[in-house]
């Protein structure tokens, strides 16, 4: 399917600051970047690179007083996510050299404490997807999924402590279980057509039986188009934008993503 | 200055053909992309990768039959490439690493096969961008631009043996030189807002004075905004589309390069 | 001045273990390798790649029973480490892209909670190289240096509401305190040359006045050659050895650090 | 086997003169560094960076006088090269994107060339690694092999051209034919037990059957210790050594290789 989507964020800025953005979608698996837009007002000249995670990043130095920055894509995505159960769990060894990061705690996804735990919620299961599976139900068994509650990231551990969290932080817990049994697990932010209410959303990808895989512990199956902005390790490396320096406030963020026909332009 | 620029391809495939394919181009020094559209008519998927010399590749199977492909981009670019006689040579050991593959000969200039040519030419110059405003000075003034004229890339050695070339071969004659003095040297194609008659257009940057500067053997000067498609070490690295099996014809290719004023969308 | 430094892990493998080990230094800044040696006992197949941090990796299965790995290197390195008060702060939009991901918060470096705490510990202190001089001071001052007690890594957080800890946890919170004020910091692990009781020791280094400086909160001074084995966000990215299933008794470790004359062959 | 493999350059310097080194073998696919030595007279500093072919390079300015340069290496390498007659072809938009630039011609192969040729060369023989071995028959059967007879570096249409090469230019004709027919191929330096006379050597690596496989159209067969010591396109991305400004003789090359005992240090 063809997908519209869009991201507007509008800051008052008191005093020229450094911004990090993350707003580019890049082609991929799964999905390919018909038409995409960038808009940056007042216009100021802006840098781009390619992160460690191949993510397209944007540097600016935002000026003091309004700016905003608009993005949108016409993008081909799938109607559904590919889903596998039974796929097999791919010993350490075997695994290519780059996903091995993925292994690793980060920031927020502390999987060096979740061993114990994670043995328990997939006890019984064949290793590799339907363990993946096992920790998504048991997070939206135990989480409550609260869009919009969550202004402060937080990390795995917390989310365990806690009944509610929004997708980024489930995404981490369920990332941080994976890890905590071998499986290379990254987080993904964002379009999901689907979601309610409209937000940016986050997810995350797990690598078994040879390729990577798409869990998403906020909804009950796999179906709609999504669009993947940005991946990393957890929140931490794929903030749509960081900036540095006094905070400056965000005044608006709307993001929209409709369907829409193939396009001819 | 901002610009409007497009390419189309259009094909006749007679049976399946792979192509790969250097048509997106990223924001960089001296331009920022505002808007981007890639069109592959019929819509086919297609995978995209960043090569080893940061360009964004795109990778699809082309079906037989009529197929085209449209690129364009709305862009933020200078009103004219930034100049610095008198800027200095950086010595080998303090080149970055990364400019190092520019110092190598390759397949279209066989700097190896220049040092005496090249020292004559550059005699009691300035080492650095004076040597490579001489450079360019000699080619402009033995080998006739004839744009049009240059179906079969040659190289450096051979655009030497000839008194007509287009651009892409008469930036191998510059790119061999200046490797030949130890200045790293590569290739650019891209658009150039003033070419006459249009098309894409091929130059090349060298290294010296701690950055890469813009050199042209075919213009007078620097003026007229440019937007480099992509890098590479020669016509080689930067073909914007390549295929494989079979040759294809191309049956039309149409580039347009247009002022525009800055968007607002 | 020339070192040798060798490194000895002994382990009893109850069943074959899968490994990611990073015992080879790199010739690097300030360090030069004049003869390296890695040793598997007994012998078996391993692989290398090189992380996303350009640190080399092995990979290996360790079979059942006794496995020891032994590594040395001879390395020529320097009396003491630079230092370079008043080197200024460099401002977010100036930094080289390659230090970007050192100013994100990480697994046992949550920068993100350290802004206001560092901000009164750097007060009245000159942008840069001094503000991260205050910071190690601050350090040295509050968290005793117990070698030996750290089992468990903990992270900057948790350091601060300790009195004792060990090189790599002094450095986390030395690490979380400078992104806090963003200067892009990096975990070091390595030999010290003078370090009493000898063991592999952990420091961290940040980017100010254009270049990367060594800070070390459980040192006097810079006196004595290091040699760095590997860089990384923080302990995460840098253990010398990883495994992975059910875990493995490290039985011994010997580190040797020792001056040696400037080897002939 | 376990083999011991040496390499001394001897030069001498008229005025210092800029270096790049490619002399330390990396442990990988077959090979194993247990040790290794990197020993330069006098000793002056140096710095390793990674080239975009993972190679490790070595820089450094060698001062006026006598200069020497020894590497050896204990390393554990297969007995014989795998061969896999049969392995089949690898469609183009199946290869993996780094195997890609291994596709396009470079300095001293012009694949786009030998289209023709390489078609009647390879008729008959199944898609893959049979017409990578009806490659290295032809060059077996047209060129003669005159080790020592190769100062200048010769590309794939000189080789052709002539009734005489070196190892390195033969591996140029069987790279270039390769990539005519869309298989990637690349160049390989490095030690070879077996070798007579013993010298540094050189081979392909061609792209079949989901990996590279080593092809030698100067060997009988694949028996006998290889050890890669830097992979690129062509000759051009894997001289051991590059010298910048005057040239400089190289007075004395030593090149030994022989079995060992396993190491036990």
């Amino acid at each position: 399917m063809w997908l519209h989507a869009s991201c507007l964020l509008e800051f008052n800025i008191p005093v020229a600051t450094p911004f990090l953005l993350m707003l580019r979608p890049r082609s991929g698996y799964q999905q390919w970047v018909g038409r995409e837009q960038y808009v940056l007002s007042p216009s100021v000249s802006a840098v781009e690179f390619t992160d460690p995670f191949g993510n397209l990043c944007q540097r600016l130095v935002a000026p003091a007083g309004p700016f905003s920055i608009q993005t949108s894509v016409d993008i081909e995505a799938a109607d559904a996510s590919d889903s596998a159960p039974g796929a097999h769990f791919v010993p350490v060894e075997q695994l290519p050299d780059e996903t091995l990061p993925f292994l690793l705690p980060s920031r927020y996804c502390e999987s060096d404490r979740f061993t114990q735990m994670t043995s328990s919620i997939v006890e019984g299961r064949a290793p590799g997807y339907d363990q993946c599976s096992a920790i998504v139900e048991y997070i939206r068994n135990t989480i409550q999924y609260a869009p919009g509650e969550g202004q402060e990231i937080i990390s795995a551990c917390e989310v365990n402590e806690k009944s509610l969290a929004v997708c980024r932080d489930m995404a981490h817990l369920g990332i941080a279980c994976c890890r905590a049994i071998s499986i290379p697990a990254r987080m993904v932010v964002g379009y999901l057509e689907t979601l309610e209410p409209m937000d940016l959303h986050a997810w995350f990808e797990a690598y078994v039986g040879g390729r990577w895989y798409t869990f998403d512990p906020t909804q009950d199956n796999l179906q709609g188009g999504r669009v993947a902005i940005a991946y990393g390790r957890d929140a931490a490396d794929v903030a749509i934008y960081s900036q540095f320096g006094d905070p400056v406030d965000l005044l608006r963020m709307e993001v929209s993503v409709e369907r829409m026909s193939a396009p001819s332009y």
